[in-house]
């Protein structure tokens, strides 16, 4: 079986999709969990594209070991000198550049002839040849252009050094059969194309992505690029995670083998989600929560006969462990410590005392603690900033009048109170707070749900704010919804103390 | 060009599920948007399954017209006399029978031999014959069985007068090519296959349900099976709506023609969120909130530049109009209307005052009024029940102690007002609403989102709540949280009094 290299744009494509820049220690969350996972590569940013998007990609390249590290770059000589710059110091470094190359974009974006496409993307290879070995060539939308002519390009950018070539269907237009019979064309007509690895980049906008990334396999390309959960442009990547499912069910038809530790792959996908914000679908394939639920009587009947009746994947190859043992606020530490375990929590021995002590108050709260209450508690617990605390805050609220909020925080070591009123308990909170920090920040989108079952259950609350152009998320957890949601929009606005 | 017959489930599969009844009058809003999206099919229900579902079926049957209306059903007689019982008085009536075919279907599930099975297969075709012409037969986990058996028992049941031949990817476990191979065998070895319409429904497991389908439509198939949003078991069904504009972007690779108006698709989608409680992804394909948006400076410039750079399908061919009012306090009653109609709502001359009167409240509240906001408005309005009214409810929270509520409720014209503490301002009020009510339900779920920008924004709450082994769920829309989720949970509970 020949090695398939999963090569992970989720902080590239993925948080460009998002409008949102998410902080570097968020980023480095999300690169260690990729390692664990097994990525081969990880695309850490477009340092070109912006200061910060530059430090991301610099401190990825510094501190992330295991995975090579790739930032994204115009063929522009400046971008791909940032981008060589962000990348020094990584174990493993790779420069992604390219150029537009269907004849529409060539013309109507950027206004140059085939033939300037082809020496600016030479030129470009050749130039990022000079800092790193490992150079990947992105022919963007290379599904609408012409396959003479992308043939030919490919040739000379591989010649000038490209040792990996993307072939990506960047608007998502493609059929598998169609973007199959491309990169066979490409097999078949590039001449030097043996001494490249041909890279397969999807889009959603049909719903056709993994089965255009599996088609392209079949043809023969060993790279897949994609997100975790799928988020991206528009519609969305490929989702990485249901490649990886897809050949590990039916490996004799693929012939490829993945470095993927399956096990990782459910928690990949919880973090992921907390940290953008984007929520998982619950009929997301693979990893939604109702993924592996068989609702029918009919389902359940067969099941219990006999798995594989309605189940191709048993959930806990993905990393979602059988539930046997409840906890409560009378179950011990060890007991605890365990189940964290089980649900892929490690290097506990620093913080379970904090964990447990504030695992018994929730258990107090609301009795039985699920599984879902414990990743609550955890990715809440990593959320958490020093720069702004909540002390107290009480908030009275009537259905014919307005609300009225009092809150205290502190900020650097000083306390400081404030009220306010407005629409509704959250509104006033949140205008309270204002009131206080005295940041020019635009609220975007609020959502919250409970995290388990019962009206005791946990909240959680996702904040979207801008600030200078910036989407920024916060989360915040409690029992109480006002609670949550005034955590969250601190924990936003003490994200934004570093922008 | 062929005509492609388009068969939803949304009712059947979709609802299925969920492990929730939806009542007849969210089932019947569902039937009536699905005709004017011009489906061809509706499969409203399992009229065996229980009581509940078999009225359904049949006021679907009496109520709707323009649209074939289909029941499912075993092999088993009983099943077949209920459903075509429940079908009496449709316009057009289908009987969608079946059973699986797969030998660990066949072995470990059902204990039949394969002869058994075409046995039961054909006498269910024969007397579903009795009542209706139009009968569909499905071959559960036909993807999984073997070819020869299943081209015999096709020929077998055509013979008995199936006019449709359903041939289900079941378990979600086929690739396009395997699939397509697997609709062309049987298009080349049933004999008398030409006599009935070949339909293909395919799962999402993989993330390639659409893929699938598009492979049996170029296999064949003449009918394909799926669901609004693609909803359905584990994973979900095929999303009809990424198959519908699939074709529309590439006619002349399947050359098949449906009778779907593709501006009816947004609509549609929302409906079927808002009334299922199931939320659409941001990024889903086609319907999604940022299916259309381009986030990075990159694409945005293409797309100014020339929209066809990022952009395969013109946004309001799907029915998502270009907003180029804003509709404030000031705007009259005749720019709402004007507004709600290119959003797809109509028949507004009966309650349009009522609306508008609405309209000017929420104005007053959030100043600017975005399409989110109309949208949540009349969804809010159709949901509406009088069983249970919200007088008035205060609130009062604090972060160190509990909170309080008191709510004052109508029923029947009597008012009662109770008192509770919880933890936290909504389970305070679910309790103190819980001491009026008095009804032995479960809290199940609990989400709120807010509709559109900024902290004043309306929030929608959706509360799933447990009641003698169903799933109810209630909606509410307020732009204070607190009085958004005690209207959804009155909701809710309005919805149990008919159970």
């Amino acid at each position: 079986m020949e090695k398939l290299y999963v090569f992970d744009t989720t902080l590239r494509d993925g948080e460009q999709s998002l409008g949102m820049t998410l902080n570097v220690r968020e980023k480095l969350e999300i690169c260690r969990q990729l390692v664990k996972l097994g990525v081969d590569v990880i695309e850490a940013g477009f340092p070109a594209s912006s200061p910060g998007d530059f430090d991301a990609v610099q401190t990825i390249a510094q501190q992330i070991k295991g995975a090579t590290i790739c930032g994204l770059s115009r063929v522009v000589p400046e971008d791909i000198d940032r981008c060589a710059e962000a990348l020094r110091g990584a174990e493993a470094a790779r420069i992604h550049t390219g150029i537009a190359v269907s004849p529409l974009h060539m013309d109507k974006k950027l206004g140059l002839s085939p033939e300037q496409v082809i020496e600016a993307s030479v030129a470009a290879v050749k130039r990022a040849k000079r800092y790193v070995s490992d150079i990947e060539f992105y022919a963007e939308d290379a599904f609408r252009s012409e396959r003479p002519f992308l043939a030919r390009l490919l040739e000379k950018v591989i010649d000038a050094g490209a040792t990996t070539v993307n072939i990506p269907d960047t608007v998502g237009y493609a059929t598998p059969w169609e973007y199959g019979e491309m990169v066979s064309y490409m097999m078949n007509n590039v001449k030097n194309i043996h001494k490249a690895i041909v890279s397969v980049h999807c889009h959603n906008d049909l719903g056709m992505a993994t089965a255009n990334t599996m088609a392209g396999i079949l043809a023969g390309a060993r790279q897949v690029e994609g997100t975790i959960n799928g988020i991206g442009e528009r519609a969305g990547n490929t989702a990485l995670e249901e490649v990886v499912m897809a050949i590990y069910t039916q490996r004799q038809t693929y012939n490829v083998n993945t470095s993927i530790n399956t096990k990782e792959i459910a928690a990949t996908s919880r973090m992921v989600a907390r940290i953008t914000g984007v929520q998982i679908p619950s009929h997301k394939a693979i990893v939604g929560s109702n993924a592996f639920a068989h609702a029918s009587g009919i389902h359940q009947d067969g099941v219990l006969k006999e798995r594989q009746t309605y189940e191709i994947i048993n959930p806990e190859t993905v990393g979602i462990p059988k539930n046997l043992i409840t906890l409560t606020a009378r179950s011990g530490r060890h007991a605890l410590r365990h189940r964290l375990e089980e649900l892929g929590y490690n290097e506990l021995d620093d913080v379970l005392g904090e964990i447990y002590a504030r695992f018994l108050v929730l258990a107090d709260q609301k009795g039985e603690i699920f599984d879902e209450d414990l990743h609550a508690l955890m990715g809440n617990i990593s959320e958490e900033n020093k720069e702004i605390i909540i002390k107290c805050h009480s908030v009275a609220t009537h259905s014919a009048t307005t609300s009225s909020a009092t809150v205290t925080l502190e900020i650097n070591g000083q306390e400081i109170t404030e009220a306010a009123f407005g629409d509704g308990p959250v509104d006033a909170i949140i205008k309270a707070i204002n009131r206080i920090v005295k940041k020019s920040v635009s609220f975007v989108d609020f959502s919250l749900k409970s995290v388990s079952q019962g009206s005791e259950a946990l909240g959680e609350a996702t904040v979207k704010i801008r600030y200078k152009d910036r989407l920024v998320v916060g989360r915040g957890l409690s029992t109480d919804i006002v609670d949550a949601s005034a955590k969250a929009y601190v924990n936003a606005l003490s994200k934004t103390m570093k922008i």
